[in-house]
């Protein structure tokens, strides 16, 4: 059978699955990023597991391309560039260096970008010509495809929503220091920040003043919302409130179809999606009200990044 | 000689022109939309303006198409829907009814977008396929291309940049009641309501002092800041700061190449764009910077309206 070697590139884990023509993940292994500090170790430990995962296949496999999704990639550069998250730095040529080890068509690219063909391909949005995929994890991340096509940008570094201000440059800043920008605000971490914000401004008694900012995870923001925490629910609503002034902006950009919205801070549900979907459709300008939806990724959770990573191949063989 | 009826419906002008291959408007016309109450009356004077024009023509010229500009036009549906600066309400089936009346292909769009598909057919945007035209006139229009084509979206009414809200939802008013809209920042109205915020701020002595807003007009600004108006000159770096921020912003959602500038405010020339390109650059992520162009448009500040609009039969005949 012939599949696909899809790989996701994060700053913790490093993902690795054979996926087939529909999207479906044979054989998937992982391991931790940062033990490798030299990148040649890291691409040849990337290669062994290719290699272990066919082995280990009940069926004989055909490997016809690989597809990588990685933080800062370019796809037309076929490079990941100063990546904030990994530990090599400068412009790092992952395309023609995985080519090299593998002598099978290669292809990069921005990881939520990869998400976004991921469900074009296999996913919720396989009728669609104008959605935005947003990733919501550690950061914010956007895939956006418009005429269905992914926007690449100039270069390929298209799609960096997370860095958008929306503060007249006067607010938090990311982990790039950008004054202002969205994820710092509206991701797993800008969920936190906010819980800090809530007990700066609030008297309330909730549980987290007696949790320290570093043992804080989003499981517990989630379980103190349903636990009725004043903080928890306040922290909640504002995020919820400026993501869905974010995703109207971004609507006024290319008037997506849906945005389908993946990633732990999902995970929370309602707590975060009823607030957002009411606040968007408050936000919305009058020409797009009722004709956007909010939905949720049509692709497994565990497999997603792998899947659109490998989707950047199959793509070519439709 | 083939020639496109290029028009361009604006809330106080509409102009027409008979526009050849090269982009070339060999004649045309303009007349006051508000004259006409009636949408079928301004149609049929549209119509008979065509006619005098051919008929006016040196040369013998086929009219081989139709396209318009206008602003709220959904290039999908072929309609205006509810634009604000008409007199006509409702969705307007305007290519419906200019094809009964010239019987021949007819198309219409933004007109910002229209400027766009100008741009790349016949002014500075021809190599590129990923660009952003931004019009600065009464309100902020913007006509973007990723790819090589032009984002229409779902249903037509992508590149409403003006009616994004920068400031958290805690900043002006935008005509269609937007909270902190860019157009009521960054336009020539938005530019006439800084004069008032920095008069408001500063005691400074100023010659606006003695104008009344309803007085004051865009080249008195420009004028006002080379004789050195303390005011004026706050008023220009101020509306500068947050246009860079505004398309750094945009930069990061489809990277563009370049932003071409056009309409009115970009007459005042140095005022408005010196800082700007002070301020964008130092605005954009370090992944963009040096990267993006901020050009003046190529087309021909009178006719590049009528030129866009018939861009969009053009390009259909290459």
């Amino acid at each position: 059978m012939d599949v696909v070697a899809g790989i996701d590139i994060g700053g913790t884990k490093t993902k690795i699955g054979l996926v087939d023509k529909k999207g479906d993940a044979q054989e998937q292994i992982f391991f931790r990023t940062r033990e490798y500090t030299n990148l040649d170790d890291y691409l040849d430990k990337i290669r062994d597991s290719i290699e272990g995962l066919k082995t280990k296949s009940s069926i004989p496999v055909n490997v016809i391309g690989c597809g990588i999704g990685a933080p800062n990639a370019s796809s037309r550069n076929g490079t990941i560039e100063n990546a904030a998250n990994l530990l090599w730095k400068g412009k790092l040529p992952i395309v023609k260096k995985m080519q090299e080890r593998l002598d099978v068509p290669t292809r990069i690219m921005n990881d939520a970008s990869a998400a976004a063909l991921g469900e074009m391909l296999f996913g919720n949005a396989k009728e669609m010509t104008d959605f935005i995929v947003i990733t919501l994890g550690t950061g914010f991340g956007a895939g956006i495809v418009a005429n269905g096509q992914l926007i690449d940008g100039y270069d390929g570094f298209a799609g960096e929503l997370g860095h958008v201000d929306m503060t007249m440059g006067d607010g938090r800043l990311t982990g790039l220091g950008v004054k202002g920008g969205l994820e710092a605000y509206v991701s797993a971490t800008g969920l936190k920040r906010t819980i800090l914000f809530m007990m700066s401004k609030y008297m309330n008694q909730s549980r987290f003043r007696d949790i320290a900012y570093n043992d804080l995870h989003g499981e517990e923001i989630t379980k103190a919302a349903e636990e009725g925490d004043f903080i928890a629910l306040k922290a909640f609503d504002h995020t919820a409130n400026i993501m869905a002034l974010a995703l109207a902006n971004f609507t006024a950009f290319s008037q997506p179809e849906a945005f389908f919205l993946m990633g732990g801070l999902v995970n929370s549900g309602k707590w975060i999606l009823d607030p957002l979907k009411t606040y968007f459709e408050d936000y919305l300008l009058e020409v797009y009200k009722g004709k956007v939806k909010l939905m949720q990724s049509g692709m497994p959770g565990k497999t997603a990044a792998i899947c659109g990573a490998a989707a950047l191949i199959w793509e070519n063989h439709r």
